[in-house]
């Protein structure tokens, strides 16, 4: 079977030659493992962070399978939880088949397509609620801004936001992302920063200020958005995608200054820690698609050959929505067939 | 009478020399205002702020007289709320007396002596005590690092944490300063970050992490605590020093990287915002006072004519405790002898 790794560890711009693509013997699991076969792979900016060093998980090094959230089915189960032909979602790998710890595998519901489980249903879509809901308390009366705004999270977020009634302008790369943005999924503005003066243009969107910032960029952008941010607003840390391939990195010069004299409240967090609400989220987010209330974008590249592609261009902004590749065709489709 | 204006706004490090010392006639004041004689002026880093842009008050530009929260005595009112002889604290001037309107002038209590109206029972004690239980959320089990810690502010921020049973580490410049903090104020350690590796002196001093920062620096020192954050710490945002006097302001480079990764929580605010709250502050500070739990630090400098060397002093880091300068005698002490 085929697999990828790490070749070496990117300097600063990942690069499609910095992984090895390998033919191995297939893998055996042992007792409180599962040998599933991968069908979509998660592709996401936050992969790359995990070659920078220890997150909230361990380093991504050279010689490493490269790990990733997937979809996949189970192809053999040493853990009386998990059966043979069973959906899950798994800390995974970019390979044809994994073993895995049976504790990083989790079911799925059967009644949701595949994609959707890593699109509306899975880390995309839960991560812009529960950044949006739990920690940016977002209210109806709110001006949202959100940045990376045609990416996997950033489509939801402004999305959710419109949907309860807030004004929402997005931050993307590029006229074409931004007029997507604003024709198809129904934000009230989006902003080209590649082509803009970002403070003069927030402020001709947004006249009364920012009361919610969902950063998924960092850097310059978080600089440029925390001039516009009404006193007591709130940034969701999210992302510092623009931060992930650079050797020398930009802290936002007016923090704390600003911080403290607009009296805003910054905050992180991963979607993991909200496993909980997870349901809530589902729930919210199936009533809205079922009022045709929220579009559902994803980006799928074919063949587990073009893993490395479908990360370098997502770190360079290339996709429109939840980026993901397609490894093995899916299950049901072919039943349905 | 005497008083001072800001002859030209400073390019980067504010020197005695931006500051003139004029002689005019005594104000008077018309309907709505009172003339008061001011007693203590409150040096603070805030005051170099004033003078970048506006933040929660209008700047200060060359030509002003230089704007001072302060302690003063009424000595005309036009504003049947107050009356001649009254002990009051108003945002005042650099300047013998002042014409203030009377909507910045608050009444005092007549049972707290006057310089501990500007430092425990004043701005100093309230922002340490709002900062750390309203905005920090401080806790017993919290390990709390303070920067400026023999400041105005961090020397009650420490006492007051200690007093509730927290592990307390400052952060001062110069060994003279961190000895006292820890010798007559009782912190847990103190380290210079001036002669300090402060990542791993940080670690040597916190090797569980960090709870609850308490920044009154911001720069690199931010940085560098951020390092050695738990996960989910919180930071409270009360003031940048560091960057008050620099041309090219820095930005912790590791914001938003590691308030993500750690799920950190930053907050900014301003002790007014909690002026409903000063009681509960105030009560709170006499009992441990009454306790012997507190010492009270200030740094009383003679004279009006000093007040330029005492904002360019506290701006050094030369003071220990609250800085005030005296314009006036205290009529209390006065009446007493």
């Amino acid at each position: 079977m085929k697999q990828f790794i790490l070749k070496e560890a990117p300097d600063a711009k990942l690069n499609i030659s910095n992984f090895e693509l390998q033919e191995v013997d297939l893998p055996k699991p042992e007792d409180g493992q599962v040998l599933v076969r991968n069908i979509l792979l998660s592709i996401d900016a936050a992969n790359r962070t995990w070659m920078q060093g220890r997150t909230y998980r361990d380093q991504v090094v050279a010689g490493d399978v490269m790990p990733s959230y997937s979809v996949a089915e189970i192809v053999e189960s040493k853990d009386p939880e998990f059966k043979k032909g069973q959906i899950v979602t798994a800390d995974s790998f970019w390979a044809e088949y994994s073993v895995i710890e049976s504790r990083d595998v989790n079911k799925c519901p059967d009644n949701i397509s595949l994609p959707n489980l890593l699109s509306l249903f899975g880390i995309a879509g839960l991560t812009a609620y529960h950044g949006l809901f739990d920690v940016g308390e977002v209210k109806a009366s709110d001006t949202v801004v959100v940045s990376a705004a045609a990416g996997s999270v950033g489509v939801y977020v402004g999305q959710l936001a419109k949907a309860i009634g807030c004004k929402v302008v997005g931050i993307a790369g590029g006229d074409t992302k931004c007029k997507k943005v604003v024709e198809e999924l129904g934000f009230d503005g989006c902003i080209d920063y590649k082509n803009a003066n970002l403070v003069r243009d927030l402020k001709t969107h947004c006249p009364e200020g920012i009361d919610l910032y969902f950063d998924n960029v960092g850097g310059t952008v978080l600089e440029a958005v925390l001039i516009r941010m009404k006193n007591r607003g709130r940034v969701v840390c999210c992302g510092a995608v623009s931060q992930y391939e650079s050797s020398s990195p930009i802290g936002p010069r007016n923090i704390p200054g600003f911080v403290i004299t607009k009296r805003l409240k910054l905050e992180g967090f991963i979607v993991m820690d909200f496993k909980e609400k997870h349901m809530e989220a589902i729930t919210h987010m199936t009533k809205l698609l079922n009022e045709g209330k929220i579009t559902i974008v994803e980006d799928i590249t074919e063949g587990l050959q073009n893993a490395p592609k479908a990360l370098v261009n997502l770190l360079n902004g290339k996709n429109f929505g939840k980026s993901m590749v397609r490894v093995a065709p899916d299950p049901y489709e072919q039943k349905m067939s």
